[in-house]
């Protein structure tokens, strides 16, 4: 059982009121129960609160007089992931339970606590960490590993012999392990190149609804210890992506890169096939990378240059246009138009 | 019962024959049924459509001694369109089954008339309205709401706590509401910031197979009336989306925008994190939009630009490629290539 | 039963070794058994392959004592992609099992060995040729047709109606037949177009996962034989790709374009709607196309120039970057900035 108190410390928080409530949870307003902690943005919110269940409510708006128990803190969003991530450690596991109508494979092994869904089907020979979930209609393959803690929401589809770690969380419509795209066109026919390897997971991997990460051709496809990955991201065949990557929303990763450590990719970013991207870069969204870019780069633009020369150019664009009429006299082709 | 008098009356359209047929519905020559209407585009279509069991054809060609009942009307596609909007209305609704197979959890509330397909599964409390349609393979989270009329293909997942509106139509493999991207990197690690908003989608929303609406941050991500999504578009935690907005395939819009109301967005447009997008905006396809746009604006390119500068843009450079030479020596840099 | 002589007869290998060894499969040494074949790139390799239980190594690296049978080939990736191929011929296809819990509906005929997974749903009237295999979780709409030998993985969707070829590969998450996105603003209501064509598919065609093709309008969506389209693609209502097309990741064909036989589209490329892009055109990764390409171009670029013309201009706006000072005083502006 765990006090407001103990919440406060690991947040960094001021109590004012009852530092003994029990906390059962942190939600939003309307849907917060007795012993939850809720949290207000600011004046209006804290109005709202008023009027909830919640027992307690995380605020860094000054108030007085006011009716629920206080947890005041500087910084919201921090306090807030903070806290999330504390409960995530100090609360028990909600009990693992697996559906009647799972489908459980031969010689499949499930830790202790583990739960799966409704219509969830495990293949022969795969392992689920303890205090794993399975969500609803995922499907794992065979002789896949999937680590302790792991959380997988509903509709994940794992292909055979796929590694994932630990405390992973991966979210609704997640394909891991399809065929790398490799075909040889050849007097007239395509012909499909076997797509053998596997895909391994790190430990603390988030992955977003309805991407795509595929397995290796003949050797693996690479995601390190805590890479956070968005919705809709393609990873191709034979990537490796290093640890504490962050990839944004509709990026895609083509055949064979390696994306350095630390590296932040924006949103829509494409990076070509056999391109090693640095470590600690940032691409903006959109960018286009085709070539290797260096440790610690800020690139954008497509194709991809550095950062500074990209908003150089812009404006030099910019002014280009504003003279439409000058530039055309400099190149003698204004009468072309 | 509608009769064909009663169709044409809607659409504006002339019948040459029996205008008392019952219709039954509207469907291609292939598939069409006596009570059924399909239509013809042209002569050639008029000779398929002759062997085909339709009781009647709409068309806007001429034609004489035609051996079917003809619906005549100007506008092919939007009589058609017409037609499918009024038949929806005045049609009663296919009865609702709900499968033997369905998991329907405890508390949940099912309208009239609901359909649930096959392994479809409904968690703890949510409603769904009167004559509403629940694919096969979907899943509904706990707390959902799904208004009347609205119909979920095959394999939907929502997460906890949406609530979606009426008259929606949702395609295969749509996610809503799983946790926005957000991380923040301290100290070597990598904490996940709490995502306990809503997704809160309004009536007569279309959304494509394959997108993503993520839930919302701390408030929630909002979806306004009438809205209409193209397949395997991704929409961040806190994003609003007013009304009438239309945003076309493998579009990406980040985290805290604002869409305005009868924006019109192309595809594969980007749009950055807390960018405020206009009323009545359209942009181009494939359009980088990182800075605000005012109401009207037709937008283009990336960095994205007004569209007549981006066309002007367009022109300039294709200049400067053609006088390639000219402007190295412009430049007095020709001995450096 | 098939020998190794018999494969290496296939792929132009020598055999060192047991030539008569009956072959089982072809796979990674790690998950190799008795009757398989595994591969080796280098030395480092050969030396894992060694502790395997692997009956024969495939190499091109020169080796002399080695303790098991090798087949000698010149081109690694060449002999990998021929002998898979093969062998996808010269195998019995594994024995078709129907799992207990698929739901098969009315009408519903399955060719001879067809495989239908956990929790599948195949709904009236649809046929499913010899050999195929249906995933676990598969929605096969009404009368669907799919070829023989073709192989859905898990959780794809084939709206109603649809048709298609032999010898496919649809990996997990793809929807076929969605409604296109189609809709007419009028009196400040948005209309919903009716999608009543198809969606036709050829023989040897490979989707990737999530992937999704919208049925047509009132006409359909056609998609060639050997097309093959990796993950997280679009292709709108009404699109013709021709044959031998290969699409890339993430890439977007909008409403009503052509692409022509042979045509070689990289990730994320862009075609807006009414496009035709010629036969055999290459367009490289990120290109947006707006206009008709002709056959046998190469083409790059938002907005797309020939290859060419966009490496030149990459060229020329590097130069104008480096000499920013000299562009402002040609264009008289220095002092604006």
């Amino acid at each position: 059982m765990i006090t407001l108190k103990h919440v406060a410390q690991f947040i960094n928080g001021t109590v004012i009121g009852d530092e003994n409530l029990i906390v059962t949870g942190m939600t939003s307003c309307d849907l917060a129960k007795e012993g939850d902690i809720t949290f207000a943005m600011d004046g209006k919110d804290l109005e709202r609160v008023k009027s909830s269940k919640a027992g307690c409510v995380l605020t860094s708006t000054d108030v007085e007089n006011y009716p629920k128990t206080i947890l005041k803190v500087k910084d919201m969003k921090l306090a807030m992931t903070m806290m999330y991530n504390a409960m995530l450690e100090l609360m028990p596991p909600e009990k693992g339970v697996v559906h009647a109508t799972a489908v459980i494979g031969e010689n499949v092994k499930l830790g202790n606590n583990v739960a799966v869904g409704a219509y969830a089907v495990i293949d022969k020979g795969s392992e689920i960490g303890d205090d794993a979930k399975i969500g609803p209609h995922c499907y794992i393959g065979k002789n896949v590993r999937i680590g302790k803690g792991t959380r997988l929401f509903a509709k994940v589809t794992v292909y055979d012999n796929t590694v994932i770690g630990n405390r992973g969380v991966i979210h609704a419509g997640v394909v891991i392990g399809a065929d790398g795209f490799g075909f040889i066109p050849q007097g007239g026919k395509i012909y499909k190149v076997p797509q053998m390897g596997q895909v391994m997971i790190g430990d603390n991997v988030e992955i977003g609804a309805n991407a795509c990460i595929d397995r290796g051709t003949f050797a693996n496809t690479i995601i390190g210890d805590n890479v956070k990955i968005d919705n809709l991201v393609q990873i191709a065949h034979n990537v490796k992506v290093e640890r504490n990557v962050m990839i944004a929303a509709l990026t895609g990763i083509a055949g064979s890169c390696t994306i350095g450590e630390g590296t932040l990719l924006g949103g829509m970013v494409g990076v070509s096939d056999h391109v090693s991207v640095g470590k600690n870069v940032k691409a903006g969204a959109k960018t286009g990378i085709h070539n290797d870019v260096e440790d610690n780069k800020i690139v954008f633009g497509y194709p991809s240059r550095e950062a500074s020369e990209a908003r150089k150019l812009h404006g030099l664009l910019s002014l280009i246009i504003r003279n439409e009429r000058k530039v055309k006299k400099l190149l003698r082709e204004e009468s072309l138009e």
